[in-house]
């Protein structure tokens, strides 16, 4: 087992990465100090609840907790308000207390829901992630909780960290293909924005990755959510810092609008989005081989480096400026300076993205 | 005008009490780096709007502020999470953005559910609280922020501090007397928990108090703000110490639930509450007088001292062991030694309240 500690003073919490961590769950709750008198709520949903629900409840009640579940479907549109109030009235109802902890059990809107279920319900109460899925150890670090307004993602939220992320490799076994590479998308951009050695690894070991070879996904995980943990530690509320965690996500978030998410999942967005930004870094001055190394880190895990040429590029450039309205009036950029460094830049052009995007389409070499 | 300062380090801020600071907001609001370039929401009810929307908008406007407003219907119901989620809306559609802020201009209904937006949107965005009852000295500060869910009060919120409070002292003149003693009821209660001379104070100026004579009010004000302000700086996220706030309201709270808001206003449930709770302390040893001084004091403004007698005392007992639920298992009750100081005790038999609450209804005087 790995563990790696977020640095936030009275907030730090641990990272326990490793296989079979899921059957230890009650020995972990009990030693960060949950309360067995207080009911704990289980949030999980209906395509990870019936593989690892049962087994969690058991080990649970074995350390002598007190667990009740709440099952929602799988699926981005679980993390509305309405979803979110219904959790609510399941929590008085089995009368969940000050001392009670909200447990969420699967991927990044199973995480984001419970946590800010766990923010809001008594004005706050504590927070476990178990992730099961790769995208979520990004989701999973930070604090970052909220549940999605019809007209925006995300913008009913708090930042809520939890107690402790418990993540068991046994449960990334059950992921489909496509999601483990959605996945390593947010891992590779962890060493993109951070660390040049660990984009080195990626690619040695992008076979064993896709895989799922319990050692190399157990490293990588480890060094994303180390990447991440450092970030957050410097600046958890997003004042400045933080926003290098956006690398791809400017163009990305646009293509996911346009696209829908059956085309391109979050991650496969977010690689074309960072070999855009790559683009970017290269016309801005970067050496070329940024934007090689970029695309080929992406691509040997399989991720998409082009943009499929039917999605409208007006339409893309309309979903970045209603991005902008938020920023201030401004586009802002992670754009890459080097492999493992980027800055934050608002001084981009939109002609500039417009020609990035056709090129996204056709780019086959930079030459 | 008075100025006082709530201490939570990097998350401080000032109240400012005095009549006519509604036509100074816009000043105020740049003195504190409110941004002039993001709009700003204004969250009223379609009773205090009607009387002051227009001239602080003005007031805003002449300022360089871009301001909006968003008008909800006076009273309770409108602290519901689709009241909630109407403003998000409102604030989406105006382009509300990270540099934005939120202003509660109300009583403690807008406070809770305004701050409440605040918090929650994009994760948090500033918040200035503009209270226009006596009532809201109390909720607008110290960064409770809330909404109801129909099974339980207050249950979905957080703690987001405002940047500031003006309080202006102009608009408490359109307040109902019956409203003006309750919101006299948290004043004195600020007294009774934390500061002799100030009940002493309160008692000799009772009249001018009602009379709502400007020099008396602004000095009861910043005296009960005072109280706030200290015990929210020890104990921000009501850990031990804050709970002290609650004196009287944990019969309060019963009182509320059974008789229902027409028949007993917040203010005038807790000073019955608080007369209970003098009652508790002298059985369990304090002096004779701080059942008295407590009766007359709250008296004197005209606050109730005793309980209807129509009101069942097994509904309210029932009430009271439901929000026992959520103190795990156990009542709590804030309970005074002596005028000025109180204890918080967790070991209070429901056969002592029971023997209370039938006094309270027939209680003239103590002996």
């Amino acid at each position: 087992m790995r563990e790696l500690t977020v640095n936030l003073e009275e907030r730090s919490y641990p990272i326990y990465i490793g296989e079979g961590l899921l059957t230890r769950a009650g020995d972990l709750l009990l030693k960060h100090g949950l309360s067995t008198k207080s009911p704990l709520l289980i949030v999980t949903d209906d395509r990870v609840g019936p593989l690892y629900l049962d087994s969690l409840t058991s080990t649970l009640e074995a350390s002598g907790f007190n667990p009740v579940s709440f099952v929602v479907p799988a699926g981005e549109q679980s993390k509305s308000l309405d979803v979110f109030q219904s959790i609510i009235t399941k929590a008085l109802e089995v009368g969940l207390d000050r001392k009670s902890a909200v447990i969420a059990l699967g991927g990044g809107v199973v995480g984001d829901l419970a946590g800010y279920v766990a923010a809001a319900y008594m004005r706050g109460v504590r927070f476990v992630q178990i992730p099961t899925t790769i995208l979520a150890h990004d989701s999973s670090v930070g604090g970052k909780v909220a549940v999605n307004h019809p007209k925006a993602k995300n913008i009913i939220g708090a930042f809520h960290q939890p107690e402790l992320v418990l993540y068991d490799l046994d449960t990334l076994k059950s992921l489909p293909p496509r999601e483990v590479r959605s996945g390593l998308a947010e891992v590779i951009k962890h060493g993109l924005i951070w660390d040049e050695e660990f984009v080195k690894w990626c690619d040695d070991n992008a076979e064993r990755l896709l895989a799922l070879d319990p050692e190399a996904l157990g490293y990588a995980l480890y060094k994303g959510c180390s990447v991440k943990a450092a970030v957050v530690s410097e600046d958890e509320t997003e004042q400045g810092l933080r926003a290098i965690l956006n690398l791809g996500h400017t163009i990305g978030h646009a293509l996911e609008a346009v696209a829908g998410y059956n085309e391109l999942q979050h991650g496969e967005a977010i690689s074309i989005g960072m070999i855009g930004s790559a683009m970017l870094g290269v016309q801005l001055g970067a050496p070329i081989e940024v934007y090689e190394r970029t695309r080929r880190a992406l691509g040997l895990v399989g991720l998409p480096t082009t943009l499929p040429e039917h999605l409208n590029t007006d339409r893309i450039m309309e979903a970045l400026m209603h991005d902008k309205k938020f920023g201030e009036g401004k586009l802002v950029f992670v754009v890459p300076t080097a492999i493992g460094k980027v800055e934050i830049r608002n001084d981009i052009r939109s002609e500039w993205i417009f020609a990035i995007v056709e090129r996204l389409k056709r780019e086959e070499s930079w030459t």
